[in-house]
């Protein structure tokens, strides 16, 4: 830190993204990618943009946003784009967290919250899981402030039903709640069709996961003119440009590819349950997932010893150091053929603990 | 504005980009963009990328430094990278000011600046250029707080030579100095080679205008380590992922063309040279622009209704409201032939008005 830096921002623990290591080949396994590439239309109309990068990008986002209206069905001012979903997430901490209203989520879920908690310099509370990970309602209902919620939720992949959700929504009318739908493609229920019912909620999501851009950088939020001004409000005072050309365009090219896309989230879905059930077979617990990976523990072997035993041959996990999910390791959903491997691999290390 | 947006920001005014009509064709002279394309490297080089964009982008940019420490002749930690220049100078705003140490700018400079330390709550004082429209040492080294000075400013084009830089960086040691230097390669002297001798110094640059990467959103700053370790906190409290993979690879291509760079840097100045001797030549003043903009106006012709005029003949070009500035319009170096037309049609209108 320089004799500069400001004071407000002395005590910042940044966030630490699943490493990226270069030492040898990794099956990655632990950000969550997806196994595919993203859609041809995509590519074709990202390398097609770079001809042009000499132009700035449209601050408006226009094409993208009639492309994103006609996919959700909802008018070009309920959507807008940031680089990246953790961008909008910070906006939405700026926009509608403050001392007055302060923040609350889960104790486990996405590890960024408190980060952008601490960097806005906003009260929070996080409230603790179920001992079974799962998420009670009724914690939300009765609390005050901007309420966050992963749904589903990572790292442990639980989705609430929509109708849980807006009971939390409609609880309180005067209390933001932020959907964090990152991982909704793979199985959960959108709340997107409650974005014209309630002017008390955003539903944030990306093109990170399903559509297979983590690289480009898209991220979205849809919800009441009025919300989506005060995002624009805070976009255009920090980064009016902070969509790229290439990344609008491929992001087009994405939406339009409806079948890439449904095929995906299938296969997803498929590996999922199929892993899933290979993990079970060899006395794992795993948590019901809706999304594009598991969490799983084992009774015999501690968390810590499974991702070292697979990180040493070649497998990436990732798991987290605090005490309610230590023994669990969150693994992304891969290639049928990386599942497998994954499988026969976690069996080889289990026969070797014994 | 929602009934859920934050006290906070509820008076921001945000930044307005130039605008990019769509009702037709322009001679788009108005936003400082290159009129040729980015490097070919940069383009085969971001195409490639665009194919495994299921990947997450590196987030410590790790190529890209490598390649920019050749380029600069600094080390890898010494440069950080941001989804453009505005970014970065928002995490300067961020990083460096607060309430007591409060932003210095001329009032005549980017207009980004107050937007910035308004969204940022820092308090700044905006110095008066001379009545040339230079910009005064002798100002900054009398200032208190963080000042930030754009070199080649804008919109005047008018630039300082690195002597005077250095006096205003020596006279406080405890007074840190960003230099925002956009438009540095089309004339100016960098202060890159005082970032190892001043630890309050940090000096930023941007693809959008001498790379012809607008469209690619492309950022970064040079300074000594700890600086540089203040904006990556920042960064990776906000958005580690902000710079998407094709940005990066282009960027890298972008570097490696050391002499498609220099050529267009050489076409802007002479071109520059050109337009500049024939708006003189028609009569009007024009600042001497070490940049890829001629800031310029006429004895007998209103900016407004120059900029008008041009408009009404497909030529676009930007003009500023406040009271010093408002005769001039600051015109885009475009192609010869773009100038050419430019020439034309200026002369045209000035003899309508006669």
């Amino acid at each position: 830190m320089s004799r500069f830096f400001s004071e407000k921002y002395k005590n910042l623990a940044p966030y630490v993204p699943g490493e990226q290591p270069k030492d040898r080949r990794y099956i990655k396994l632990n950000t969550n990618e997806s196994p595919f590439p993203p859609s041809p239309l995509a590519v074709s109309a990202a390398a097609e943009a770079a001809k042009t990068l000499q132009l700035y990008s449209d601050p408006d986002c226009s094409l993208l946003a009639a492309e994103a209206a006609r996919a959700f069905g909802i008018s070009e001012d309920e959507v807008v784009f940031s680089n990246g979903s953790d961008e909008m997430l910070n906006f939405a901490f700026m926009a509608f967290c403050d001392s007055a209203h302060p923040a609350v989520f889960p104790n486990i879920t996405y590890g960024f919250y408190p980060v952008f908690a601490e960097l806005n310099r906003v009260p929070y509370t996080e409230i603790p899981l179920r001992d079974d990970l799962t998420v009670d309602p009724e914690d939300y209902i009765a609390a005050k402030g901007t309420v966050f919620l992963a749904n589903p939720n990572a790292p442990t992949g639980i989705a609430l039903p929509r109708s849980e959700l807006e009971r939390i929504i409609r609880s309180d009318p005067g209390r933001m709640v932020i959907m964090d739908e990152a991982y909704i493609d793979f199985g959960g229920e959108s709340c997107v069709p409650l974005t014209r019912k309630y002017d008390n909620l955003l539903v944030i999501q990306t093109f990170s996961k399903s559509r297979s851009m983590a690289g480009a950088r898209l991220g979205f939020a849809i919800g009441n003119r009025a919300l989506i001004r005060d995002i624009q409000a805070l976009r255009f005072s920090t980064n009016p440009f902070n969509v790229n050309a290439m990344t609008m365009a491929a992001g087009i090219g994405a939406l339009r590819d409806r079948e890439y896309f449904a095929r995906n989230c299938r296969l997803i879905r498929e590996n999922r349950e199929f892993i899933a059930g290979e993990l079970r077979a060899l006395g794992f617990e795993v948590t019901d997932s809706e999304t594009n990976f598991v969490f799983a523990r084992h009774p015999s072997v501690s968390g810590e010893t499974l991702y070292r035993e697979l990180r040493a041959r070649g497998i990436l996990v990732r798991r987290f150091d605090r005490p309610e999910t230590a023994d669990y390791n969150r693994i992304t959903v891969g290639t049928r053929e990386d599942m497998e491997t994954l499988a026969g691999t976690v069996r080889e290390i289990l026969e070797g603990q014994k």
